[in-house]
Parts: C-alpha cells; structure tokens; sequence
C-alpha cells in the first residue's frame, strides 16, 4: 500500500526488530483503520506520570481532513499495533473521524480537567479494539 | 534547591496540574535521589509498542558524570515521581551509577536481544522502590 511508504523507515525498522520503541520513534507512526486507509499519525501520546501507561494517542489528522493541523486524542486501548502495516489499527472511519474531540496544533486541552478525558472515552466507547 | 531550577517550567507546570504529561514532555525531566541530588534527566522512554507500558526510562548523565553525554537505561519501575520534586526519585548513589549499563550517544542498544533488557534488569534488582 503506497501509504506506507509515508512512514519513516525508523520507524519501520524499530517496529519491526522490538517490542520496545523509544516515545519519540512512537511519535510519526502511522495509523490506518480496518480498511487499511491512512488516518493520519501518532503525534505524541499521554502517559501517567506514575503508572507510565499510555492513556491517549494523540493523533494528528491534519494532513487527511485538509483542515489545517488539529489533534484528536483516542483511548490508547483503541489501538492495536500491526506488524504488517509497521503501524497502529483502529476500527474507526473517516466519517467518524469529524466528529470527535479535538483541538488545535495552537491550543492545549485541560487534561487536569477529569472531564476532558471521559468526554474522549465516552466518544469512542462504540469502538471496538481490533 | 536549586538544581530544581534547570527543570523546564513546561515539565514543572505539567506535574503540577495533571497526572498526565505528554512523553515529548517527560523526556528532560529531571531525576533525583533520596538525598535530593539531582541524577540527570530522562533522555527518552523505551515502551512496549502493544501494551503502551514504559519498560525503562533512558536518563542521560552526561552531565553529572562530566564523561560526555552517556544514556543510562533504568526499569521504570525503579523511578517514583514525587510531586515536591516535580521529578522522578530513585534510592541510587552516584558511585552505583558509575558502574551501571550504559551507552554512548552515538550508540543504539540492541534492544531486540531480550538479554540486554535482562541486564539491565538484573543490575537495578537491589534497588528498592521509593
């Protein structure tokens, strides 16, 4: 698929030797949807600061919307890593896409905000994990 | 203290306000140990790419060494994030760090060979949590 050629190979070749990726190789790789479709890149990624879980991508659509640079954070266990792509899946569509909570490349949201994130959840709480 | 002034205010206001910070933000974020000596700072996070987990957290002494900038990889779960810090505590001598796996800048581990993890692993077994 020609969209793979969009990643980088570092993080192609970090994803296909370890199980283990450095956060700032996480940050670039791309995510596709069931139907293989590019949906965008992994922007950067929410971690408890304590437990060091991963809670939210934050994916960059900007490219694929064509409506500037926005961020659209998704429950992280919404994703799974596929070898084949040397990328992340999710069972989303474009259509979908529009509608979810995101901001833009100029804001930050207020994760401090315990409301901030159960919106996120509840948005995608339909999904189901590939 | 005043070593807590190197900390950048982003990584300072981020601990303050949320359990959740952006990985492009723990990585300069300062670590100390229990006496309250600055060790360094995380350089990068190594994460399981499937179950988003930190495995271990990259920290650079580089400049406490005052050896050129060398990456030392710790188990996460050896690090403790402590609010008054606002950084990352570990109960580790600086002599203990002399002597720990480390590599230079311009060397990438093979993290792919299961036996390096295990070194590390084995080298911060001692070291109690926090």
């Amino acid at each position: 698929m020609s969209s793979y050629a969009t990643q980088t190979s570092t993080d192609v070749n970090k994803s296909e030797t370890t199980s283990l990726i450095a956060a700032s190789k996480v940050n670039g790789t791309s995510v596709y949807n069931r139907q293989g479709e590019s949906l965008g890149s992994i922007h950067d990624v929410m971690l408890n600061k304590r437990s060091g879980q991963i809670s939210y991508a934050v994916m960059s659509f900007g490219g694929f919307l064509g409506l500037g640079e926005k961020y659209h954070p998704v429950p992280w266990n919404k994703l799974t890593y596929d070898e084949q792509y040397a990328g992340y899946v999710i069972d989303l569509d474009k259509r979908r896409l529009e509608g979810a909570p995101a901001y833009a490349a100029s804001d930050t949201p207020d994760w401090a905000n315990g409301t901030y994130g159960g919106t996120i959840d509840r948005y995608y709480d339909g999904i189901t994990t590939i």
